[in-house]
């Protein structure tokens, strides 16, 4: 049974999704995740997905469940290293990975999470957060 | 054709190795790697091979093949997240690796990337911030 890695990297968990997903792989993944976020108190997962050719709805929901996961536990998700044949053809389907923020790859999404901290914590006034940023005193 | 993807994180590269190692795939992980190298101009590799249960003698020829690649480059590599069963089945075939150094995790191998570098440039007043120090914690 494969098992996708959840790299800790600073306060940023990392995983690259190199596999087929099917329904045990991505169980899997999305409990790791879920454990290894608890475990190491990390704000931030980073989903790299250069390696797939091919982004179906089931990846697609996939990816959503995470993200919606991680929002529960208080950490943002970044989906980074869309390849531009796998956009297109996502918009075709019609699959926009709505509730899933992207970036185009490890580092700029790095960079999305540590400035949507930084907004989130009171840092900056200005952003397109839905969430009551609370009493930042 | 299967790809591992190799990710760019600060000025390290990141390659999390998590399919079977054939030869073709072994081939285009090199080039892939030598090719980001050169493009990058990173200092480190880190190769995490956290997700195989097993390392034979043909992928610790390519770990080793690997480092000396990157080594030509002016590149430093790390192995990271070696099971304690692989390790210990290492051990009893008589494959020591010899030559690839090896961390614990991802952290802790940029901690040692960072600190080699910080010695080879002679301790001193070199271009990167104090990262080794503030790294850790």
């Amino acid at each position: 049974m494969e098992r996708v890695p959840v790299l800790k990297i600073g306060d940023m968990l990392l995983v690259s999704i190199q596999v087929d997903m099917e329904d045990q792989t991505a169980l899997n993944l999305q409990e790791d995740l879920a454990d290894k976020i608890v475990a190491t108190g990390c704000r931030g997962v980073i989903i790299d997905i250069s390696a797939l050719d091919i982004v179906d709805s089931f990846v697609g929901r996939m990816l959503a469940t995470i993200a919606g996961i991680s929002k529960v536990l208080d950490a943002e998700t970044v989906v980074v290293g869309m390849r531009p044949a796998v956009a297109i053809t996502l918009v075709e389907l019609g699959l926009s990975l709505p509730g899933i923020r992207t970036a185009l790859n490890v580092e700029l999404g790095m960079a999305l999470l540590a400035r949507a901290r930084f907004e989130a914590e009171g840092g900056g006034d200005a952003g397109e957060d839905d969430e009551t940023v609370a009493a930042a005193s």
